[in-house]
């Protein structure tokens, strides 16, 4: 089963999350169940770019890594979009590691699939209450559960912050996932701004009112709290 | 055997490294074996801070972060100067583990402490050649032979480039050491800088300049490459 692909860009870093600053490639699948207000990928899901999914082998992708990444990178990150919806990316991940590549992936853990206990990195983003999206938790307790039983790579847990809503949303995941790391990760409000320097700037200054709240807390102890660095290097831009 | 300590402050987040935006309390030892030309904690060794260094047992020391963090934090970071000097840190480690917390601690390698064995995040940080220093590999080699086969908790390199020989010097590393996670670190050659908005725009620069390097290095693979998200933050202020 092809799988549709709507860009693969890299070699360049991982600029959020659990392997923040890792250099890897991306493959970044089209097609989500959710549609947050903030999303930043709305070009994977909101039918401005249907013309630029390619429907693709898992060999087909390899090539495609290859011929940009050339024998750069030994780690490849899986995003969407929702790339949870996909079950054919279990031939994909098959492989990677048949290329001695190391799998990352992202997921907001609205759907189970199996090869997710085959991922290196897997990070679970449910989505906060700014997205207008809502938490199924009999499913994210099911698969929490089960990586617990079965998974050989790491998992962790992510979730951006835009206000006070979303922090409390974030203390209740971390009550409910006491064993699982917790990432929390400023929102980008200014997905259209085009001056670089300012959004830097920006969201230096948002990052810090982020760091200011959880500092104080005595539920948010064990968690990191981190920007996303691709947005100080470059902005809104794409493909980087 | 009391700890020669400079400063306790937090929580506030770890900047850098393998435990990068995590949220954490500082104790800072004074005294180095290293003088290296672009120490940033100059004032642990070269004699100008006497005065503010208190010689403190370990269970003085676990009294000052919580009266500094009181419940609010559950990982505490041990850097320096050179904690790795002091056989006497095996109490502060016991003590804080005790307290259910987290320790990571950073050296440069350049002694062995039976207790690196029990650090939750240990972080080797051999200096590359533009600090001036020499690498005593017999030693490096020692220790990271003896944390394979021993270490409880988990280990990484950090190697920090200013130029293209340290660069060089990372590439060497990372030959010699391929099982070990390693972290490429920006070097900040703005230490007095006092515009924090001018140093986080250069800092971000030399950032995009190294990751280019990176990007295109076949035997830099399997690395991450991060900034100081504390000297995007406030600069080159100290105790935050």
């Amino acid at each position: 089963m092809k799988i549709p692909v709507i860009e693969v860009f890299g070699p360049t870093i991982q600029g959020e999350g659990m392997v923040i600053g890792r250099k890897t490639m991306f493959v970044r699948t089209a097609g989500c169940d959710y549609s947050c207000s903030w999303c930043d990928s709305k070009f994977t899901w909101d039918g401005t770019e249907k013309h630029h999914i390619q429907m693709m082998e898992a060999e087909e992708i390899m090539q495609d890594l290859r011929e940009k990444g050339a024998d750069q990178f030994g780690h490849v990150t899986i995003s969407g979009g929702n790339p949870g919806l996909l079950p054919q990316i279990d031939q994909l991940i098959d492989i990677l590691h048949d290329h001695d590549l190391e799998v990352a992936l992202e997921t907001q853990g609205s759907r189970w699939q199996t090869w997710f206990t085959k991922i290196d990195d897997l990070t679970l983003s449910p989505k906060p209450p700014s997205s207008g999206m809502k938490t199924n938790y009999q499913t994210l307790d099911f698969i929490i559960d089960s990586l617990k039983q079965k998974q050989r790579g790491k998992c962790s847990l992510k979730v951006v912050i835009f206000n006070e809503d979303d922090l409390g949303y974030a203390e209740n995941i971390h009550q409910r996932y006491p064993d699982v790391s917790l990432y929390l990760q400023v929102g980008n409000d200014e997905i259209t701004m085009d001056n670089d320097q300012a959004l830097s700037l920006y969201l230096l200054q948002k990052y810090e009112e982020l760091i200011d709240q959880v500092m104080v807390s005595t539920i948010l102890k064990d968690v990191r709290v981190l920007p996303q660095l691709h947005t100080f290097l470059w902005g809104n831009k794409r493909g980087v």
